[in-house]
C-alpha cells in the first residue's frame, strides 16, 4: 500500500494546549513534507467510545494510504500495547483500547502490528506522552512508505470496543443517543440499514425524552423554524434535530445526561 | 486567473465534530496538494452575516486565486442553490444566502456561476452536508485550475444580505454592534469613512450602553489599565475596547445583548 | 542557519476571528510554500508569562530553522519594540516584551535582532496589528532564507520575563502552580532537576490547597480511578493530577485562584 503522505489527527489534548504541536514538530522532523490535518482534539478526556466513533466516520472521506494517529490514552505508560494496523486501505496508529475497533471489526486483510520496534520511536521516551513518543514518529516512517510489518510483530487479540448496539424488545427498538454535534443535533447509535429493517413499510414513531416524532424528515428546512424533526445524517445515522435550533435544548433531559438518553422506535 | 492551491474554509461546524476534516479529505482526495487553511469553524450556527462579514474581512489578505469555501448553510437540501464566484481575483464557493454578497457587491468583472455540473461533485450526495459532497469537491477543481465556467451557467440574481448599515438621523449618527472578537472588542458597523465624513473636523462623543467616549484613541496603550476607549480597528471599523480588559463587560449591556446593541455617535 | 521552511504560530486571538487567518494569508502571500502549524491561541488574553512557557516548551521538537512567530503583544502600537531572535538553531519573531526571555536566557550564540527594515513589513502599518504587518511578514521572508542580521540593528537589552522560581525557606520547597492542562492537571513551576536537588534520596510530602501526596508515581494510572497523585510530566515539571478526572476540582480551591495556588514540598 502506497503511503498518501497525509497524517491526520484524533485527540482528548484540546487546543490550549502544546501537545498536538510538539507531536507535528516530531512528524516534521522526520518527514517534512508530511501534511497534517486535524480531525478533532475535543474528544471527552478519555472517551476511546468517542474517539472511535469520529474515527470509523472520517477516514473513508481520506486518499488511500493515510496515516490516521489517535490519541485518546488513559493508560499511557501502563502495559497496554501501542499498535499500528493497515486496513481498509487506510493505517491507524495508536493505543491498543478499541480505538480503532469500528475500523477492523469484520474488515478483510487487516494487520495489526505490536508497536516494539523502538528505531522508530523518539530516542527519549517519559512515562506520559506515548502520543509524541512512539505514535507519531511511527506514523511519520509509515507517511515516509516504511512497512508496518517491520515495526513489530503482528498482534492477534487487539481491544475489542463495547459500542452500545440498539436492541429490539417486544416490537420496540432501543437505541440511544451516543454523540451531540455542534449544532445540539442528537446523533443515535440506530444506523439506516438496521432502522429500515426494522420499519419496514411502516412510518416511525420516535420517542427521545418529552419529545415524540412520527416521521422521517430529509432535511432540516422541511419543518419550521424550531420544529424538531428525525432524519437520517450524512453518516447514515438517525439524528434527532430541531430546525435552526438545538435539539439537545428541546428534549427535556439534563445537558449532563444526553448521551446515553434512551431513544424508542416503534412502528406507526 | 491562476489558482493559488490555497483554499480557505469558514463553516459553523465547531471545532469538535469530524465534519471541517471529511471536507477536507474530500479535498485532498481530488487534489493531494491544496494547501489547506482555517478561517473560522464558530461562527454562530446559521449566521450567514457574520461568516460573510469574516470572509469578507480575510479574503483580500489571501494570494490571487484562492478559493474560499463557506459553508454556512441552514437551507442545505433546500432549493437554495450552490454557487461559486469569481470576484477581485479569488473564487468563492459556497451557497447562494448571501455569504458572500459583500464580496461582490458593487465590484467589477464578477462572475457567478450556479454548479450544476455535477462531475465536479461527489458520486453520493446526501440531504444534510454539501459542504462535504458539493463545496468541497468543487474547491478542489477550482483550486487545480478548472475554469469556474464548466461548472454550470451564470447566475443573475443571487441573494443579498442585509447587512445593517448606519443611519444619520437629527444629525446624530446611529449604528450597531456587530461582533465582539476575543478580547471583548466591540466591533461596530460603523467604517472609518463614514465616522470621518459625519465628524469633519469635530470630535466625537460615542455612546454605547452606558459608557459614554469622547474621543478616538490610535492604540489600546494610551488609556490606562481598564479603561474604555474609541479607535478605528485593523479592518477599518469604529470599536470599542477597554485596554487589557474586556468592552463586552464594561457597557453594562446583557451579554446576551452585545450583538445589536446600539452605539450612537455625536458631534462635540 | 537554514531555514525548515515551517512558521509556528502561537497568539491569544482564539479561534473565531479571522485575525490568525489574516497572518496566515499574509505568510503565503510571501512564501506560499511555507508550512503553516498551529501551536495554541488560547494564551489568556495579554499573558506572556503563558505564551512564553507555551514556546519554549514547544520550539526544541521542531526541525532547526523554524520560525516561531508569537503575538502576544498588549503593547501593540506603543513603543514597545517588534524583534526577531536567532537562538538554539531556531528563529523566534514577535513583540520584545519578554515572550522569548527563557528560549534565550543563558543560551550561546543568540542573535537579537530590533526589527526597523520596512521593506520586510507589510506596506501599509495599522496601529492594532502588527502580527499581520510586522511579524507575519517578517517570519514569511525568514521562512525564505533572509538573513536576520538584514533585518535592522542588534538589540542589546531585551526585555527580560519574571518567571516565578521556586524558593526554600526552613528545609521547605516553595513552587506555584503556573499551567492547568485540558485535562485539569496542575503543572507547577518547580523542575524535575530541583526536585532532584531538594529531595535526594528522600521522599516527598508534597501539599496543594487541601491534598497532600506523599510519594511520587510514574504514571496516571498506577492509582485508581479518581486518586490524586504528582508525577513528573512529559515536559519534566512537577505535575499534580488525578487518574481518570480533574485535580483542579479535586484540591479545594476556587478555580480562578487555581494558577498561581502554592505548592509546598517537604522531606518525609
Amino acid at each position: 500500500m502506497k503511503a498518501s503522505g497525509i497524517i491526520t489527527l484524533v485527540t482528548d489534548f484540546g487546543l490550549s494546549d502544546p501537545y498536538v504541536a510538539m507531536m507535528k514538530g516530531v512528524i516534521l522532523s522526520i518527514n517534512p513534507a508530511a501534511k497534517l490535518i486535524d480531525i478533532s482534539h475535543q474528544i471527552s478526556a478519555g472517551s476511546t467510545l468517542q474517539g472511535a466513533s469520529i474515527v470509523n466516520e472520517s477516514f473513508p472521506f481520506f486518499p488511500g494510504g493515510t496515516v490516521h494517529v489517535a490519541v485518546i490514552d488513559p493508560g499511557v505508560g501502563s502495559n497496554r500495547r501501542p499498535i499500528a494496523i493497515q486496513s481498509e486501505g487506510q493505517f491507524f496508529v495508536g493505543p491498543d483500547n478499541g480505538l480503532f475497533w469500528p475500523a477492523i471489526n469484520g474488515k478483510k486483510g487487516v494487520k495489526i502490528i505490536h508497536l516494539t520496534e523502538s528505531r522508530y520511536f523518539l530516542d527519549h521516551i517519559t512515562y506520559t506522552f506515548h502520543g509524541r513518543e512512539v505514535f507519531a514518529p511511527v506514523a511519520a516512517h509509515l507517511s515516509l512508505g516504511v512497512d508496518v510489518e517491520r515495526m513489530g510483530p503482528a498482534l492477534k487479540d487487539p481491544i475489542q470496543l463495547n459500542f452500545p448496539k440498539p436492541k429490539k424488545r417486544d416490537g420496540t427498538l432501543f437505541g440511544q443517543v451516543i454523540r451531540m454535534d455542534n449544532f445540539g443535533n442528537l446523533i443515535t447509535n440506530i444506523h439506516h440499514k438496521e432502522l429500515q429493517a426494522f420499519l419496514k413499510s411502516s412510518q416511525p414513531i420516535i420517542e427521545v425524552g418529552k419529545l415524540v416524532i412520527k416521521k422521517l424528515n430529509q432535511i432540516y428546512s422541511h419543518v419550521s423554524e424550531g420544529e424538531p424533526l428525525a432524519l437520517i445524517n450524512s453518516s447514515n445515522w438517525l439524528e434527532i434535530a430541531v430546525n435552526l435550533g438545538r435539539a439537545s435544548e428541546y428534549i427535556g433531559i439534563d445537558s449532563g445526561e444526553v448521551i446515553g438518553a434512551q431513544v424508542k422506535v416503534n412502528r406507526r
